[in-house]
């Protein structure tokens, strides 16, 4: 094992600490830009008990509001010029994955006067990583990205159809403000997805690392066990405050380093590909990974077969022959197809209406955003253009 | 659940980190005071090869050498002058636990002008808990404690004859850099005892927790697992870097918080009244441990039968007739026990040579140090002066 870990953001795991945001924000900031995201937070009350609570505490708030699902970078623009005309010192982010995300980006946009899609790693010969930002308070109302605690971010670009990422030290919030009660009122099919997203942030580091991590093993394992649990608990009944808070710790665990520290993930491949789909069709991000992880699982496991047998024998309790028992393997895969099917998420790109005319397009694009130096999108193993195409065409 | 965490400290986790040791030192100080303990850094060539580090890098070296097993505050106060005296602005700790609390307690004491022993909770109306220290980097030359990425420290006063802890956010190193390699030649008794130091930082907060904590209970099973696994691995061959490194990690995560935020433990029995005995004895804290850990863990069993159920079930994959079956609970009781023999832990006092002259005393002394508002020592369940009796007459 070789890494480096550092997480500086301070948690806050509590029922009702929306109403603490005024006293943290007090903290870090004097003129708040309050971002949010398509209205939900306004009609279920939440927008309000934030603000009074910023008002009560004596910082004046200015919104960008409509922040988008696959958050467009016409809208960091858009919430970048709020702050700016408004000489806000502080960003808070009250919302699902989508928001968080460009929040970090509005805050690092701030004080960049260049084009923020520039921070952004697309595929351009030097992205401007940034250096700086300014505070961010995070208040997730969705258990699902763990964008809450890590410094990571996805942004779209509309008029490129790209989607891709930024990670990096300066992003990381510092406060993580985490209120289960905000879940409660989350539909079924995005707590879902939530479940879903969670799991593949952990399947992702779990099954493309270096092998030989035996506690980072066993802890994803225990977050793929908690969220199997736990998830279709919140989904049958949204109001089981209990089953919202352990989808939304294990949310939150799936994607802070604890999992991934010293796992060597040498890539994302199954983010990568659903990335290049959904900037093509604004589909639900969980919803393509719903799709795509099993079909690239079932790929993954002709070579990584001792994992695949792993996780079958350890989440499914399935009875393996050995540590290369494939059959044992593609069973486990099976199974975990029809846990996600089983919580009403789509498993086949035809589920959203999506056919197979682009999917030698997505493969390039994708390896055109990100690639070894071999040319091949980093992964255990490592994926040609083909290996993409026949991942998708297996989703079909 | 009901949690906050935070914890700000750099892990650099690498085989030959030592070298960079000089590297890290100059992005916080550049006057060092360097700690260690009784001699083996010397004889091992690790003391050389760090002060090599940090000269090449321009920084001066201040030595405070000899802190010992169960650090005392005259080592603090030695410490702390040397500091001083030579203007010290770094203080970096290279040993194993002891030598990294000391180092905690003397950043802080360097800017108190106070008794360093004020800082200590010892039963004291108004104890002073430090709100600033020189900043601190931990290279840990043992795998055992966890005190390299936390923020507490342990000290004894030989004057007094007492022994107990501070724990607050001033105290967290800046950096902890864990080099696996230095762990190599640790002989195989210190081995075991670290083994059964950082597994009993885990069934301190699993036990001692408030349930409804899957994920944080899954996390506890995980690194007691791979420290079953690993650490006699590590004590049959030592040059074993492999289970070195799988030791040294499950080590540092039994105590960092992450295993216990959230698990919402409501004391450390076996550590309180462990220190009250070794404060009386000078024993190898883990020895201690080793002793009254199963000893106290039949005793809570009556109570948390389920939790204990769990662990019989989970860690030592026994069959239990559903979760109130105490025969299993103390099998797996029997089985823990067993193991630390196995590695060659004391299990009983007579083990030490320590008979029950002063069983009251330690009991009288622990709760003296630390109660609750009725007089208990804060456990599940809480325990009373002849609880305490108890589990150390039964651990005779």
């Amino acid at each position: 094992m070789k890494f480096k870990y550092h997480n500086p953001v301070r948690l806050v795991f509590s029922a009702g600490a929306l109403s603490r945001l005024g006293e943290f924000a007090s903290q870090y900031g004097q003129r708040a830009l309050l971002v949010t995201g398509g209205g939900s937070v306004k009609r279920n009350g939440t927008f309000d008990r934030a603000l009074k609570s910023l008002i009560d505490a004596g910082i004046p708030v200015f919104a960008c509001e409509g922040v988008e699902p696959n958050p467009r970078i016409t809208s960091v623009k858009r919430g970048a010029a709020t702050a700016r005309e408004n000489a806000c010192d502080l960003v808070i982010a009250l919302g699902g994955g989508s928001v968080m995300d460009a929040a970090k980006v509005i805050a690092a946009a701030v004080l960049y006067d260049g084009d923020p899609w520039d921070m952004i790693i697309h595929g351009q010969p030097e992205p401007h990583i940034p250096a700086q930002a300014l505070p961010l308070i995070t208040v997730p109302t969705l258990a699902a990205t763990g964008s809450e605690m890590n410094c990571g971010a996805v942004i779209s670009n509309e008029a490129t159809q790209e989607k891709s990422f930024v990670s990096t030290e300066c992003l990381y919030p510092k406060v993580a403000l985490l209120d289960p009660e905000l879940t409660v009122s989350v539909p079924k099919d995005q707590t879902a997805y939530g479940v879903c997203d969670l799991i593949t942030h952990i399947t992702e580091s779990y099954f493309n690392g270096t092998g030989d991590t035996p506690i980072q093993d066993r802890f994803a394992e225990s977050v793929i066990l908690t969220a199997m649990e736990y998830g279709p608990k919140a989904i049958a009944n949204g109001s089981d405050l209990n089953a919202r808070s352990q989808v939304q710790w294990a949310a939150t665990v799936a994607l802070n380093g604890w999992v991934q520290s010293g796992a060597g993930g040498v890539g994302y491949p199954v983010h990568m590909i659903e990335h290049t789909v959904s900037a093509f069709h604004d589909i639900t991000h969980a919803a393509g990974l719903a799709i795509i992880n099993p079909a690239w699982m079932r790929f993954a496991a002709k070579t990584s077969t001792p994992k695949f047998t792993q996780f079958a024998e350890r989440i499914f309790g399935l009875a393996a022959k050995g540590s290369g028992d494939l059959d044992c393997a593609l069973a486990g895969i099976d199974c975990f197809e029809a846990f996600l099917k089983s919580i009403g998420c789509p498993v086949r790109f035809s589920d959203l209406g999506i056919d197979d005319r682009l999917v030698e397009t997505y493969a390039k694009e994708t390896l055109r955003i990100i690639h070894d130096e071999n040319g091949l999108l980093p992964a255990r193993p490592p994926m040609t253009e083909a290996d993409i195409v026949g991942v998708l065409r297996a989703a079909l």
